[in-house]
């Protein structure tokens, strides 16, 4: 959990039978959906028992950005106006979202490096929905999807970085045009187009066509590996010639973080940011009482933060809640 | 405490026999400065017992700036290279500055706003000294002193007050207008030409002749009650209008002061004054342990610190000592 959030599986999925979402009736769209919840909700695997169906159209958009806050769905679903759906597991580790660019989008995540095991589990739900779901797919190019540059694997894989003195430093605008080379991108928290916050970026594959499953997970692992070293030297570089600077910065987020009655959600991230570099890097040891500072960055988001108020708050009071959330569980 | 931090009251006052400071020489200083050690230290009244005498050329200029934090000696007498003295009171409250701008310079300061007490305390100590010291005294214009802005009662009453809302939203500036008009002046913390911190200012007389004491005394009340009064208003304004942004400020900056690792003294003395303000206007009642804020900003300047410290450190070292001062003392 240092540098490395999270580990996330996509594979883009489609109806061999259906036309690809973007010239999909509403109609056909019910029907699609309705066939996916029962390849899931019908099969007799212990897998399967532990999705819930959520139809989006029943849910009001607070409950959908809540969802997308949580990477369970994704931003292009939150604002999608078709009948689309969501089947999630239990631990929320597992995510088929329906009717979305592609009929399903299956995404496995899990808050560590494994990404090996990650890709398991996807490729189990993706096995299971294949034995009652005829998918499109060709002999010679692989699974067909709405944007050509899913075609073939339909495999997105990806770690979530936390990479604060990479970017810090601007190194990592380097890194990202080095990766291009491999085929390789980093985005924004919640993927293309989003910003980035608390230094939180996602690296991912780019090319779905003409490599094994295997190979892109393996380069994303190579490539990765070498980012995380880099973050790391470069913390110790630092901490070397400045640590009366960085324990500086730290030890003053943190007690911004403890003692401020507004945050917005930007500064919240950029702080939080800051006490879990503190904490891996040793500082902080005195006041540390929570150790999964992501969890804060996720909860304090605006939709989970009026989630757990109970209702729509103005920017102004989640400002001020979250300052009371933060401080309260910091 | 909340406006006024203290009253001050000085008297400048020369022996007839002796030239000015400035046309005296060194010998001539030195059977001076004794003349007005004697004054008081062979004096048999009680309250000339409680002074020491202390010769500025034996005390190191770390020692020196000590005592001009603390208002003891002025800026002045720190930098004058010819004989000079000093003679202070046990709880520090009266000094004498022998060989300043006037040959004597007697000065009381109180931490409180009577400044009435103040003038009855500082007039005494002059009345003991006239006892054995022959006065430059002219019928016609009262008492003659080096620079002729003080010629006359020899006086300068003084407030030093905390002004920060002043100060922030401007009014500061067109009061200090306002009061020129009156003979009254507004300067920086230690006087003449000094940096104003931690929104701390004095204002005091710049008239000496054609007043009485009393007058000057008097007038210097009125005009400051109305400054006090006016920053006690603005105050209560900001806190009606925009509570919320007012505790946030007042938080971070009690935040940052204690878990800083480094901390100016500019940005400590800021700091402070917000959480002095916090102090009064009641927020911060949980986490206040300390009172006296002001306490803190004298013992935070630059020699006090290091005089606590026991030696000379460099500016990167007294940052960080401040920073360890201030969260074990806040």
């Amino acid at each position: 959990m240092d540098v490395i959030i999270s580990s996330r599986i996509r594979l883009a999925r489609n109806f061999k039978k259906y036309p690809f979402p973007n010239r999909l009736s509403s109609n056909q769209a019910c029907s699609m959906i309705q066939e996916a919840r029962k390849a899931i909700v019908e099969s007799p695997t212990v897998i399967a028992q532990e999705f819930d169906y959520i139809d989006l159209e029943q849910k009001s958009s607070l409950e959908k950005l809540v969802m997308m806050e949580k990477h369970l769905i994704s931003p292009e679903l939150v604002k999608k106006t078709n009948p689309t759906a969501v089947l999630v597991n239990k631990d929320e580790s597992i995510s088929i979202m329906v009717n979305e660019e592609d009929h399903l989008r299956i995404q496995g995540i899990q808050l560590d490096s494994n990404i090996d095991k990650t890709w398991e589990v996807t490729s189990r739900i993706d096995d299971l929905l294949e034995e009652s779901i005829e998918y499109a797919f060709h002999e010679k190019y692989g699974y067909l999807t709405s944007c050509p540059t899913n075609v073939g694997t339909g495999l997105r894989a990806s770690y979530m970085l936390h990479v604060p003195i990479l970017e810090a430093t601007g190194q990592l605008k380097m890194i990202v045009q080095a990766i291009g080379k491999f085929g390789f991108t980093i985005r924004g928290m919640y993927g293309e187009g989003t910003e980035t916050q608390g230094s939180l970026y996602q690296i991912s594959n780019q090319i779905t066509l003409g490599q094994s499953e295997k190979e892109i997970i393996d380069t994303l692992k190579t490539v990765t590996t070498q980012i995380v070293q880099q973050e790391k030297n470069l913390r110790e570089k630092i901490v070397k010639e400045n640590r009366l600077q960085i324990e500086d910065q730290i030890y003053r987020s943190y007690g911004t973080l403890k003692y401020a009655r507004q945050l917005s959600s930007k500064e919240a991230m950029k702080l939080l940011s800051d006490v879990k570099v503190g904490f891996e890097l040793g500082m902080l040891e005195k006041e540390r009482k929570v150790d999964n500072i992501y969890d804060l960055m996720v909860y304090t988001q605006p939709a989970n933060l009026q989630k757990q108020i109970g209702r729509n708050i103005s920017v102004e009071e989640r400002d001020e809640e979250r300052a009371r959330y933060i401080r309260n569980h910091l």
